[in-house]
């Protein structure tokens, strides 16, 4: 099966194919993001983009950090909050209430000729009052995931990658193709 | 000459075509905005696409809050943390600092078969601890122009829109189309 990932990250591709088991390739594809809090829509919206670009089989990513307290923002814009003031600036958006309970969540949308399918993965814990651990990656360091006492940016990428949303939504969309394909 | 606003909302048309001296015609064109910090950007996008969907001349608008002190944003991301949160989070947000300065801005784009023309409208000020006045319009509650003691909710209409970011970004465009072709 011939799928592309539309991303401009090698990493989450290699990342992406080990979860899968066979070897997806990359095309950097360039498309706006629409303006949402949800990575569902935003997924769905940039996979449609990359099918109409590409007219092949192709999946996209969108990874938000969802804090309750404010009604899931940052949501899908965690970024530009990232972007714009640092990791640490989630940590004081979480100072805003005493539960500072929040969910990491990946959607993963394929998109061919019959349409699209999202799959998503989602995993709960807490922003913490300070970061800890290396960047690894966007805002590990203040992502606590609940039942442990490591943020992902405390932990091996091994570690990490065992109970991710971004592992959990690429195992869903795997299930899904390995049903309509056969073992790949 | 026959111009149109691409927007849902009425009372936007009707106050810019009080600024601008003639009626603009309204048109609700569904288009996703970009994930952007600057409203610029948002506003020339949003631009392009209503004019590839309309082929004649359009204005589009957006409008954000910049903190400062959180390197501008949310910026033209705002009206998520509004929706999911309320306007008192913009407060919050803003206790992240003892720098409580903002700035609100307006972007029109004007697009017709030559391109894109942006202008822009800031009003420096404050994001208060607290929300005052009455809800008029998004964050009006939250945030103080620099010089006065009235959050822009505290404010009548008449005495917002003389000083609004809003009013300078029209009127900047007026001048320009008065330019192109003489006055209207």
């Amino acid at each position: 099966m011939d799928l592309y990932f539309a991303t401009s990250n090698r990493h989450k591709v290699d990342e992406a194919s080990q979860i899968l088991g066979f070897r997806i390739k990359q095309i950097n594809l360039e498309i706006d993001e629409i303006q949402a809090l949800r990575v569902h829509e935003v997924a769905v919206e940039k996979a449609k983009a990359a099918y109409s670009m590409l007219h092949k089989p192709v999946i996209v990513e969108d990874t938000g950090l969802y804090i309750n307290a404010l009604g899931g923002f940052p949501g899908a814009l965690v970024r530009w909050l990232v972007d714009a003031a640092g990791t640490e600036s989630l940590c004081r958006l979480a100072d805003a209430s005493s539960d500072r309970s929040a969910y990491a969540e990946t959607c993963v949308c394929y998109a061919d000729d019959k349409g699209t399918a999202v799959f998503s993965g989602r995993v709960d814990g807490n922003v913490t009052e300070k970061p800890r651990g290396k960047n690894n990656f966007g805002w590990d360091t203040v992502f606590m995931p609940k039942g442990f006492s490591k943020t992902f940016g405390e932990m091996t990428a091994k570690e990490k990658n065992k109970i991710s949303h971004r592992m959990l939504a690429f195992t869903a969309f795997k299930k899904h193709i390995e049903q309509l394909h056969g073992s790949i």
